[in-house]
């Protein structure tokens, strides 16, 4: 039986993707994954063209996406051309692009494959120890600002050890540690760790200088199956020179496995 | 005066591309830049890509290259297809494919930019401190093994700290750093970068474990201009599981300022 609109998570309604009658791929972007100024978050986009790009993949699972942010995305209508690369048989190769009226705003390399929840053989990625979600600083209230349609979909809990900038008090050093999840209570998956991979604010805000830090690259590897429940989200800038910012991301899963790295860099006042 | 062919350096004269008659860009792979098997080294084409897309660049510098291996490829002609994005004041965007006689082996994004000297504002990547090039492990010299031409363009020399694998005394990090730069003395600048990022063995030697480990995707950023002499790269692999690795690296020049980073998936035996 299919299942009615009121069954499906709000990322899986927002993330769809349909095939048209001549062979194109078109979403619906939804305006309501905003990060202000009516442009969508990155890793919104990613989730949408991750599913253009699984709609032709023998393989189940997004493991790589390399994004180049062309242009802001807005809401609404936007299509994408996907350019199938080799398929073998333990990995396909795709380039997709997401045009929507002003022109191509995304161009992105996909990397799709079949993921599992084998343990590390080895690793270098500690989960950090935060307190629990209830003794976190949730970011949706605490905002302040202008509405942001991103903050509402998401539930977002700061490390207090991180969120002291949301209290008057920011750090000296660019980093952001969240437990997360979709808000509507939806489990994680590959594409909502593409979502989680750019959801946390700039790293600037960490030490007090909140802006605007608009992505230029962002490179996403989803590095296992993440098992349900709170996933944590590490963000932390590790060198800002010449107005370029790099953002590095990890993201465990509830059981405190890596299952996702990212890496972007991005413009940032000087 | 034009430059004779003795007077222009090794790596610029193999990554040299030329228009063709019909607005499209050749290149003529250079079999000696191999890392075994008649496969060309992932950085190397890099550089290739990196001139391509720059003959219609307003910009002059690479900044950011998110590449997808599709296959492997060979030496010889090659035709490079390049689709220009946005170009602004301040960056450019454009989607190379690399081509060569099996059909398309490479699909990369392109960012560029014009990059300076300015020292960070913000860092965590302090240069690693390791003894001088001459009290290194030189790499050329080491390898036993059948040849690679890559080795031969390079000079390599393994901070002792992280070569016992050389000497059969495998670590248990995977993990290896050196001083590196062109072979015929050519000094660095973001072209090189490109090939430094992908030059280093898998870091799986690092710990005795010697194979063949396939780049999938690689994101290399170029974070500033590199200062003349030897550079400095780091190369770790920070997860291995079922059957994926990462290998993060980082490159500082001989002023110790972080000049790129870098990351890429690899296939791994298991």
């Amino acid at each position: 039986m299919p299942q009615t609109d009121a069954e499906i998570s709000a990322f899986d309604r927002a993330t769809a993707v349909t095939r048209t009658e001549g062979g194109g791929v078109r979403a619906d972007l939804d305006p309501g994954w905003d990060v202000g100024n009516g442009v969508l978050n990155g890793g919104y986009l990613l989730g949408v063209v991750a599913r253009a790009a699984l709609l032709d993949s023998p393989h189940p699972h997004p493991v790589a996406l390399s994004a180049s942010y062309l242009r802001a995305t807005p809401g609404g209508p936007a299509d994408l051309t996907v350019t199938a690369g080799p398929a073998g048989r333990t990995l396909a190769h795709s380039t997709v692009v997401l045009s929507s009226a002003a022109g191509p705003s995304l161009a992105v390399q996909v990397t799709t494959a079949t993921l599992g929840t084998d343990r590390a053989d080895y690793t270098v990625n500690p989960a950090p120890r935060l307190p629990g979600p209830d003794e976190c600083v949730p970011t949706r209230t605490s905002e302040g600002g202008p509405a942001v349609g991103l903050a509402r979909q998401l539930d977002t809990r700061l490390d207090p050890a991180t969120a002291g900038w949301t209290a008057g008090r920011p750090s000296d050093v660019r980093l952001l540690r969240a437990w997360i999840r979709l808000a509507d209570g939806r489990d994680p998956d590959p594409l909502a760790l593409l979502l989680f991979a750019d959801a946390l604010p700039p790293t600037a805000f960490a030490v007090g200088r909140p802006g605007w830090a608009p992505t230029v690259q962002l490179q996403v590897l989803v590095r296992g199956l993440p098992a349900p429940g709170w996933s944590v989200v590490e963000s932390r800038s590790t060198e800002v020179a010449g107005g370029w910012s790099d953002e590095e991301c990890r993201i465990w899963d509830s059981t405190g496995r890596l299952v996702a790295q990212a890496r972007q860099l991005a413009r940032v006042a000087r």
